[in-house]
């Protein structure tokens, strides 16, 4: 396998036209005698965060959360569990769930907004503080329901190996996604390595109470829902920068990808394609668009199938003599690794 | 003069309580084996800007670009050029925005939104990228209208000093200002070495146009005024964090300083006092209730004749024979430094 002489390596992925245009534009960027030379502070890359750093199937983690405490909350006031969402989160209904996510990507989003509702009215008057620890109690013991990994260990690991190459080509990554800002700020640096400040998502607005510890908290209407045309302009308002550099997996990305690079600068867009059902999942749904689209301006396409040696973090092999779990259909397989 | 035997000294800082109770913090929440440890990412400090960085009188800095602006448009539209506040653009009346900033601080907003309304229709549909090329160009040929040194040369030494020295102990530097957020871009990583994602301020409203080249522009209605109240909860929808620092000099900075520390972690809040009528201001409108509650409070209270040996940048002495440059009343006179 052909390697860079990098002071970092693009890790754990195959040789292909996806790994081939990324460390072609890593080069022509950094090379201070390309045309295409961008100076270091304007070398930004954003990432989307559900379906592009780890799994959004059979849910959204969030949505994972979310039922557990509307779950807990049911449970404490059984009125509640008679109607949706709290009904679908106590009798672990996932089709109300599923449909919602398919009407949202048919343009239909008045389950959403029933969903939105009830997140917001569950935290409205929460402090911000404390919506930390009850998201990071529930992220430390939560595993996901269909791959039975931790959920810590649920992260794309070309990804990650991904952000590391790029910062060490002096890149600045942040995330920017339509999921909860604050949710994912509980751990995406443990995932991912990218700090608190370096995410942009959806939020509820705020308020600060000085009567009451000088806190800041929840109120019950939401600030931000941030997809589509939104996450350009959030993009803007939290970096101040156009990135050069944008990966997303999902019809709500297009805008975000549209936005990278720009007359100025060069620019590379990446989408990822889910269509290993073996490894992870293979589907289309709410990722159509964005894959015809990328067809259409020649982005690049990354196919997990195809270009990732490897999705999951797993054992090294030949470490206490546990074998590289790669695939929750092979857990037990050896690979030979030279 | 009794130095620490850290990395990194707090420079340009005379002795006395208000840099001993910096020394001390830093101190207490950097050492693994004080009760007060803080861990690197959670150590967070946060700036003002106008009155803290570098001096706001007679007007903030970002208002004289403003008049700039508006001073060009009335010239080339003369009609403009009969009412406020392009009138006082044009024929240089800083009264006018002088009594607003008086009216300001009586809690009379009127001209202020007059004010506000007109920057905001001036930039109404201007991409974010021809906003950054026309301040940018201000800004690089613009000098203090008072202090008669370029606005580059107007940051103030020991606050670009202290913001070295905390990095040095791990701290992340955010600006939040109540302050134009794109303005402050254009110059305050060249002023004190802070990013432009990690600045915190007012914004116009974004709208992003893919038929327009897929850039952002800004629009009509303002989308955040970032003081007094509002300024907590910018923080943490920027950060993340909850700051365990904080400098204001102002009364809108006042919820800013209540916020850092909390009940998990020491805080430390720091006021600027402008008593230095020699060497840059002395004036006590818009802050005479920071300054009561930081008394009240037991807050720390720096004052700029008393706890600062230098207030601008200036030539190092015995360079090329040229004296320091310390003070716009004592230009030439000699220093020794031993």
């Amino acid at each position: 396998m052909t390697r860079t002489n990098d002071i970092a390596h693009l890790d754990l992925w195959r040789d292909g036209t996806a790994r081939q245009s990324i460390e072609d534009f890593v080069h022509r960027v950094t090379d201070v005698a390309s045309a295409e030379f961008v100076e270091v502070p304007s070398r930004v890359a954003v990432f989307d965060n559900d379906g592009t750093l780890w799994p959004e199937k059979p849910l959204p983690v969030e949505l994972i959360f979310i039922l557990d405490r509307f779950a807990a909350l049911a449970r404490d006031e059984p009125a509640m569990g008679e109607r949706h969402p709290w009904k679908a989160a106590l009798t672990g209904d996932v089709d109300w769930l599923t449909e919602l996510a398919w009407k949202h990507c048919q343009g239909d989003d008045r389950d959403l907004q029933v969903l939105v509702n009830a997140i917001t009215e569950t935290f409205a008057g929460m402090p911000v503080d404390e919506y930390e620890r009850v998201a990071k109690d529930f992220i430390h013991r939560a595993e996901h329901p269909v791959l039975r990994r931790r959920l810590f260990d649920c992260s794309y690991a070309p990804m990650v190996s991904l952000m590391r190459y790029l910062e060490a080509h002096g890149f600045s990554i942040y995330v920017a996604s339509g999921g909860d800002r604050d949710f994912m700020r509980v751990f995406i640096e443990d995932l991912c390595g990218i700090p608190a400040g370096h995410l942009i998502g959806r939020a509820s607005a705020l308020r600060f109470a000085s009567d009451d510890g000088d806190s800041v908290a929840y109120l019950a209407n939401p600030h931000a829902f941030d997809d589509g045309l939104v996450k350009p302009t959030r993009i803007w308002s939290q970096i101040g920068r156009r990135p050069i550099l944008a990966f997303g997996n999902s019809d709500g990305d297009i805008e975000m990808l549209q936005f990278a690079g720009g007359r100025l600068r060069p620019g590379l867009r990446l989408v990822l394609r889910h269509d290993d059902p073996l490894r992870e999942f293979s589907y289309m749904a709410g990722s159509s668009h964005v894959l015809d689209t990328a067809d259409s301006k020649g982005w690049t396409i990354v196919s997990m199938k195809d270009d990732w040696e490897r999705i999951f973090p797993g054992e090294q092999p030949g470490i206490d003599g546990v074998a590289p779990v790669d695939a929750q259909s092979t857990p037990s397989v050896p690979r030979n690794v030279s």
